[in-house]
């Protein structure tokens, strides 16, 4: 078989299996958004299915020699785009492969028990009765890194790291992190001792939920979410399901007494969504030229939409009005430096999720520390409620009053998403980035916003970012848009540029 | 391997082709409720995949090869459960197996073809387009119908109509369909020479839409579906969806100036639901146990309590208070015998799926007869709107105007769904003859009806249909359930009886 042919085969065997993981994302949307109770425990048969499946294709032998048929042949090294979807397909290979199948099954068995434990542990705030929970899973993350082998210039925790955010290492991470955080702190200082606090009583005025909902879908609209190609639910908590060509689904939550954070979550799945539906499915499906760089990049556009844009006074100044005509009376008394002061008041808080944008980084970092601490086995998943706690205090100046509010708060250890957390600052970070050099290619792009016009910045995105799905890892592409490699600056000039008028320092 | 084990291996085989069956139901659902339009494309492609899947499974050689292990097994044939489930996948196999795929290839891509040349056709009201389609169907059905072989003691059109009546014989239909046309035929003269007509201003009243929706939950909730194991939702053609082991989902539509037909579809699909919620399908999934008898066996639950319950002067003397509380002002002015009567209306009418109770059936035997002529060879597809339009004269005493309004009214032809008409005036009689049986056998039935109690009716059913899924063939089922074979009787007197207090006749 000639090498053209083995990469024909190769591809078409994988859209099939990502046809196949398509039909598994289409039963998890319905399992958050419709399924009723009764169908949980079958579902959960189809999903394990479906995902047995799909492992059974992308781990077929088949694989393995069709790309090395392809990845001895000089045309296909010399073709741009097969290379990327040789290098990136090798690596999914071999990630896939190295995993013996009784690891899996013994990872996927005690995360369903352990995110059982988890819940009724959070509810009682009883950490003793997960500490054992996470010590197994650290246990068999540790296993889980060693079969995938530690990367090059890597620790352990790089191999976990690998899987969301391919290309990034820890010690790359640190040396962004520690400038961030001091400038985070400091510009938490100067925020502390700031002469003026933005009046946050709007953050609780009420909006009847149907007049939210048009609202978000307006927004959504006119930020270039393609309706005809996706929809707007809501969920418990709110995702992105970027299923397949033409069908990209987000979800909301809208609260009568918090329409800032529903319009948030709108803005932020919009932000994922526009990614997913401006990867090229149709063209390249099953190909990693049209999946996503990363995860951080993934959080990169929401962010962007949800901050850089959807927190900016050039954005209000056209929401408002719009805001004033959806939701009605109680938003004419509230002019726009206290919308902007609301939507953008920074206040140390101990649950991530509902941490600002400043604060947030913060959680992360502390995550990321204790994470890494535990694979090297420099901390006991017994110790980690004191160091949680510590660290809260000195980086926040909180006392955690409670393991459910401090280190049981989140779902993540519980169900193995170890070495994920990073993702989200890092998606800060090349929001940051992007948002400087959008804004330096598009000399007239807050003026824009301030009218509502959203198109520029979103084909910029598109040329720049999204039809490039997984050509280059996150480090490259980020060295790429914007000229430079990730760094701490962006992030904190953007933060700090825009809380000065706020807080007056 | 012994034949207990070939046994389990069967079973556990075809249980996982179910469950990537029902992985497919569920896109399904989603297609017709939820789906954005330009997923289409790659829905259709999902759909095309998993069907694949299936279809490999069923007919893999191992079934087979299992089947032959198991039917040489003494043991086996002793055991009452799995003497049926092997009779049944028998017979399923040796269907699924019998279809060259070049012919199940071409059967696809010329249904697909043939459905959008009909929805011109109807649009345009012009046959001479769709001609060549339907002659091109009639040829693939007859290879179609040679390569099942026909029946013991029946003719081709037998071999399609064992697709969706398994058992059912075209001779045997004929004994039923002409004494029931014949009484039909009467009663329609009865009721054309009646001295009264039902007043039907309220079948066009108007009420919102949200309202309705309240009233057809309550309704769906009283008649003991199950909404922990489903959902009610909205669809331009209602359907029913029993997906999975506790997941049975319908859709309904409302329209303001036609609260009853929104109110009869609920009720059809509950009828079906509650049908899919009776089966094993927890115990059995993947068995002919666990599945429905039959096409005709599924819309006798529909019809059942669409009709037999819900068009009984009983039922609206406990609903009509419930309706009032649901609809409000209106239907104070509408007293019991004017909605009995206009819920129970006949007026012959061009169009199936508008039709009344009594001349529905008439329409089902046009077709019918029709489909077999065009099967045997007696009927050229050019001219069946001759043969069409004559017998709407004959038989409903109606001109037809237009063949949109005529032979193109129903998609079934174009897509390939013959030998499938007879199983909705099967619902009827057998609804018909299960209604009798269960009254005979629960004196009690309609003061029950008459107080909003439906659970003995369910239970009833339940015992005696939902639980045996395909245990027994459907006219088997029907003897030892109302101890009679199917006969036209019970629904003939069944329409009389309900008919001669709302005409006077």
């Amino acid at each position: 078989m000639s090498a053209a042919e083995s990469y024909r085969r190769l591809l078409a065997h994988l859209a099939e299996a990502q046809t196949l993981a398509s039909c598994a994302s289409a039963l998890e949307w319905d399992q958050e958004t419709a399924m009723p109770p009764k169908a949980a425990a079958f579902r959960a048969e189809e999903m394990g299915l479906l995902a047995r499946l799909v492992h059974e294709r992308v781990t077929h032998p088949s694989v393995g020699a069709w790309l090395a048929d392809c990845e001895a042949d000089p045309a296909l090294a010399a073709d741009e785009d097969a290379a990327a979807n040789l290098r990136e397909l090798r690596r999914d290979f071999e990630r896939a492969t190295r995993l013996p199948s009784s690891l899996v099954a013994e990872m996927s068995e005690t995360s369903s028990r352990a995110m059982e434990v988890w819940k009724e542990a959070r509810q009682k705030s009883d950490f003793a009765l997960f500490s054992p929970w996470l010590h197994k899973q650290i246990a068999l993350h540790r296993q889980e890194a060693a079969c995938y082998g530690t990367p090059e210039g890597g620790e352990p925790y790089d191999a976990l790291l690998e899987g969301y955010e391919p290309g990034m290492r820890s010690t790359a991470l640190e040396r962004i992190f520690a400038p961030l955080r001091e400038a985070i702190v400091s510009l938490l200082a100067r925020i502390g001792e700031a002469p003026r606090k933005p009046d946050t009583a709007l953050q609780r005025a009420r909006f009847p939920v149907p007049a939210q909902r048009a609202f978000s879908r307006f927004i959504a609209d006119r930020l270039g979410y393609d309706f005809e190609a996706g929809r707007l639910d809501e969920s418990a908590h709110p995702f992105t399901s970027g299923m397949g060509p033409g069908d990209t689904r987000i979800t909301t939550r809208y609260t009568e007494d918090r329409f800032l954070d529903a319009l948030s979550s709108t803005m932020h799945e919009v932000g994922h969504a526009l990614y997913e539906q401006g990867l090229p499915k149709s063209e390249r499906w099953g190909q990693p030229l049209s999946e996503a760089c990363s995860l951080g990049v993934h959080e990169s556009q929401s962010r962007l939409w949800e901050n850089q844009v959807g927190r900016s006074r050039a954005f209000w100044a056209w929401a408002l009005p719009e805001a004033r005509r959806h939701l009605g009376g109680e938003l004419d008394r509230h002019g726009l430096d206290e919308v902007v002061g609301c939507a953008n008041a920074v206040e140390a808080s101990l649950i991530r999720v509902d941490a600002d944008e400043v604060t947030y980084n913060l959680h992360v970092m502390l995550r990321f520390d204790l994470e890494r601490a535990l694979l090297r086995g420099d901390l006991e998943a017994g110790d980690v409620p004191e160091a949680w706690n510590a660290r809260m205090r000195s980086d926040l100046g909180l006392t955690v009053p409670d393991d459910a509010r401090g280190c049981l708060q989140d779902v993540h250890w519980s169900n193995g998403l170890i070495g994920y957390f990073p993702t989200y600052t890092l998606g800060n970070l090349y929001a940051a980035q992007l948002w400087e050099a959008a804004g330096a290619a598009m000399p007239g792009l807050a003026d824009d916003v301030a009218q509502g016009r959203f198109a520029g910045l979103l084909a910029w995105l598109r040329e720049h970012v999204h039809r490039h799905g997984r050509r280059w890892r996150a480090p490259e592409l980020c060295r790429k848009v914007t000229g430079q490699a990730l760094a701490h600056g962006p992030l904190v000039r953007y933060l700090e540029e825009k809380l000065r008028p706020v807080y007056g320092f």
